[in-house]
């Protein structure tokens, strides 16, 4: 038997996915995680999109979209596969001829598993969105560093009845390269306007220091040294179960990892040191339906003026 | 070597890609195919993608928007694995323990394929943005029938240095279903409207009966029947190369096959027949690109009204 706290929080977290369905405003395709977008909802999203689009742009970054792949060569280096090996997603496909091909439609028409004659292609799905920016970093940075706006689709591998805990779902972020210094103020500047932000939504949240879900039993000492170092601090609000709070946004201080790994250095020679802060636009969206109601037009006015409807 | 006019045209490709890349409105990423967008590109990828809102927004469709994965089971059930098997990308995530893990990072270390620790899940990538849709139509349709309005990314393996066939792309649909009376009156409806779109735009394109890419040697019969029985039509104009001219719209008429497949029915009870129009963004865009010039706003007045800048 489930322990009593899980079971309730399993109830609520069905209990606000169903409530999300119903409304209309996410549709189920029999997958976990997995679920389309209504009109409103996506919407909404876009509006909170732009909304940090806006947040960003007084300190000019360069804007760059990317698809929601990664070549895997960007990838192997990330060390995203030793970390997180649970949560990436590869992409393969079939490369075999029309023999192969027969025994491919065989195998799916008797309900086989035909995916064997799929072999890994040359990308991943992108696992965060500031992924495919560190290799266009590579080289020496400007004395003032760079700062780059990225937002795309990711992945992760974590199917949930945890409606916040989505397979796909997407991440705006902010990267910063430069020496400590020029990353260290520009951390500063975010800590203060997140809570400016949080408030503009009439969000209740807090914040907190966090780690990452680093894999197998070495996984918990790599957490704990991340949380005693204050390298990542998350803004958590109550969304989809209210014991445990879900993070919405997520800023992180890298020291010099991507830096040493994509041969990025600061103006001095140094190795860069790189920051990012991540908004979760499906979280942001589901906690403003959690906390005003799934009638948007039914929200708090200054909230609804901030999104501009 | 190569007959010369594919030389030609390989050339022709590349010098249209890299003056893309150094005019700095596409990245490179290492990976044909796979590029990122600057904000100028981006920009203009989206307002194309609005004034397709807007100009399917009389017809008053259901938005819905999903992320570009499908359900196995939903893509299974489609008949893509049948005929574009190429095209498929299929998601895959570790599983193993930590003595796996310690053995996948060795491999991945050593330069080797790592990729067989790697199952198949229950995704695979969207190869088009209408095939999540089909599934949510099951049952019997109103007796206008439904008329649904999507767009996302959508995969397709097929590395290429045309820049025009990316290997993610983004495509925005409108799938209408109904009986078979209906779903020709809507064709008829879009078929009239695309030149009023293109000429908007101030595109050169051209209008041809279409066939898709269909695997193997049974292809090419599939393909002359799809022609014949005029199922597909595309606009097309002349993009990475002038030779062949490259399809921006596609306008499909599937008959029953979805209707069969997903259990959709028409109000009088016969097998619903589906037909959808799909514009493909990044092609739009690129095409805008190559006839008005690399400078935005140096566009005619009329394209840049058009785009609301």
């Amino acid at each position: 038997m489930l322990p009593c706290a899980e079971t309730t929080q399993n109830v609520e977290r069905g209990a606000f996915r169903d409530a999300l369905s119903q409304e209309g405003l996410l549709i189920a395709t029999g997958v976990a995680g997995v679920y389309g977008r209504s009109a409103a909802f996506e919407d909404t999203l876009l509006r909170v999109d732009q909304l940090v689009q806006r947040t960003g742009a007084i300190d000019h970054p360069d804007v760059m979209r990317f698809p929601p792949i990664l070549p895997r060569m960007t990838f192997e280096r990330s060390g995203f596969l030793k970390s997180f090996p649970h949560l990436v997603g590869t992409v393969h496909s079939f490369t075999g001829n029309e023999h192969a091909h027969r025994a491919l439609l065989h195998a799916a028409e008797q309900g086989q598993d035909w995916s064997e004659a799929f072999a890994a292609t040359d990308v991943v799905l992108t696992p965060a969105a500031c992924y495919p920016v560190y290799p266009q970093l590579r080289g020496t940075l400007p004395p003032a560093g760079r700062l780059i706006d990225v937002m795309s689709y990711c992945f992760r591998h974590e199917p949930s009845d945890d409606v916040a805990r989505m397979q796909m779902f997407r991440m705006h972020e902010h990267v910063k390269a430069g020496d400590v210094e020029t990353v260290f103020d520009w951390r500063a500047v975010w800590l203060r306007r997140i809570d400016r932000f949080v408030d503009a939504l009439g969000l209740d949240a807090g914040r907190e220091a966090a780690s990452d879900p680093f894999f197998g039993r070495g996984g918990k000492l790599l957490a704990d040294s991340q949380r005693d170092q204050g390298l990542k601090t998350e803004v958590v609000v109550p969304l989809a179960n209210t014991d445990q709070p879900t993070a919405i946004i997520s800023l992180n201080y890298h020291q010099d990892h991507f830096g040493q790994l994509y041969d990025i250095s600061a103006e001095d020679g140094s190795v860069a040191h790189t920051s990012c802060i991540g908004f979760g636009l499906e979280r942001i969206t589901l906690a403003l339906y959690r906390r005003h109601g799934f009638d948007r037009h039914a929200w708090p006015a200054h909230v609804r003026k901030m999104l501009g409807f």
